[in-house]
C-alpha cells in the first residue's frame, strides 16, 4: 500500500487534558456550516470491534500489556476504523473528524513507549494507508493537562502513567508538527477553552477555503 | 530486534483436521521423558489477555474483520504469549511446545488472506524476535482435513472459510517447509493418527539427541 493524504480527513491530537472535546464540537459545527456531511469519530474505537479492542487496551489488569502488543492492538482497531468508517465516509464526500489517529501512535507508542519509528512508519503505510489533510495538535504543558484531568475520577491504564511518559508523548507530538508543519498545526492549549476553540475554528475555516 | 532461533521452542503446525492434538500429547510425553520441564501452550492464546484477543478473532460477528486487523490481532496475542510464557520458560531451560506459532500467520494471513510477506517478516523480526528450533508440519490434503473436522460441531470464523482458502494455507505452509527444510519438517498427516504420532515422536527424539 502507499500512504495517501485525504483532504477531508481532519484529526485532533493532544495529550491528557488538552481540551479536545470542546474543540471537537466547535470544529464539527464549522465544518457542517455549509451543509457538508461530517462524521465525528474517535480512536481507538469507532466500530463495535474497534471499541472491543479499546476496552482491552484501557482496562487495568494484572498481566502487563507489552509495548508491541499495545501498538498492534491500536493499529488493529485503526484498520477496522479506516475500512468501516473513514474510507466509506471520504468516498461519499463527507468530512471525517477524528479524535486522535495515527499521530497518536507515533506519540504514545513511539515517544511514550520507545517503539522504533521505522516500524510505526511501516504500519502507517502498509495497514492504514491514509493520512489526514489537516491535524490540529492541542499542545499543553504536561502538568497543566494532568491537573485538568485529575478531577475526572478513576484513571484508565494509560492515564495512570507517570509524568515522564507524558513528557515524551508531548515531545513526540511536537516533533511530528515540526517535521510536517503544513499538515500538523500546533495550538497553544494552555489558553482558556474558548480561545483554543476560536483558534481551531479559524484554522479549519482557512483550510477549508484553501481546498476551494 | 533480531530474529533468533530457540532450540527448545518446538511448534506444531497444520491446517484443519491435521490431528495436532494427538501429536501434541505424544510429543509432550517424549520431551518430558528425561525429566525436563515442558510447557505446552497454544496460539492464538496462552495468556489471559491473548485468550481475550483469541475470542475477538474467532467469534463470528456482523462487522467484517479486515485482513490486516486479523494479522495485527494475531501478532498482538503472540507478543503477550512470547513475553509472558515462551521467553520466561526458555530462560529457565524448559521446553516450550506450542500448538501453532508465527508460521501459522505466514500460512493463514499470508497465504490465506494474501498479506505481503515483507510485512509478515517485519513483524516476525521486530515484535516476535524468536523462531522455533523445530517445527512439525502436519500436512494433509484439504478435503481430508475438512472431512475430519466437520463432525466437531459449530465452526468458528476461520473454520467457516471456503476450501480455496485452505488450499492457499496449505500451499503457504508447504512453501515455508521448502524454504527452511532443516527447521520445518513435514509429516504426512493423511496417515492414521498413531502412525503420524510415531513419526513425530521419532523426529523429536532425533532432534533432541542432535542438541546433545
Amino acid at each position: 500500500m502507499t500512504l495517501t493524504r485525504a483532504a477531508r480527513l481532519v484529526t485532533l491530537e493532544g495529550g491528557e487534558g488538552a481540551g479536545k472535546s470542546t474543540v471537537l464540537a466547535a470544529v464539527h459545527a464549522v465544518l457542517a456550516a455549509r451543509g457538508d456531511e461530517v462524521v465525528a469519530t474517535r480512536e481507538p474505537g469507532g466500530t463495535p470491534l474497534a471499541e472491543d479492542i479499546r476496552a482491552l487496551l484501557l482496562a487495568p489488569r494484572d498481566e502487563p500489556l507489552h509495548a508491541h502488543a499495545e501498538l498492534l492492538l491500536m493499529f488493529a482497531a485503526r484498520v477496522q476504523h479506516v475500512r468501516e468508517v473513514v474510507r466509506p465516509a471520504l468516498a461519499r464526500g463527507a468530512w471525517v473528524l477524528s479524535d486522535r489517529f495515527t499521530d497518536a501512535s507515533h506519540a504514545y507508542q513511539g515517544g511514550g513507549r520507545g517503539i522504533d519509528a521505522g516500524l510505526l512508519d511501516t504500519l502507517e503505510r502498509d495497514v492504514v494507508g491514509v493520512q489526514p489533510g489537516l491535524t490540529l495538535l492541542l499542545d499543553v504543558p504536561v502538568e497543566v493537562g494532568l491537573a485538568r484531568v485529575r478531577g475526572r475520577g478513576a484513571a484508565d491504564r494509560i492515564e495512570a502513567e507517570r509524568e515522564e511518559f507524558f513528557e515524551r508523548v508531548r515531545n513526540a507530538y511536537r516533533a511530528r508538527a515540526h517535521a510536517d508543519p503544513a499538515r500538523v498545526r500546533v495550538i497553544d492549549a494552555s489558553q482558556p477553552a474558548e480561545a483554543v476553540a476560536r483558534e481551531a475554528v479559524a484554522m479549519v475555516e482557512a483550510y477549508r477555503d484553501s481546498l476551494g
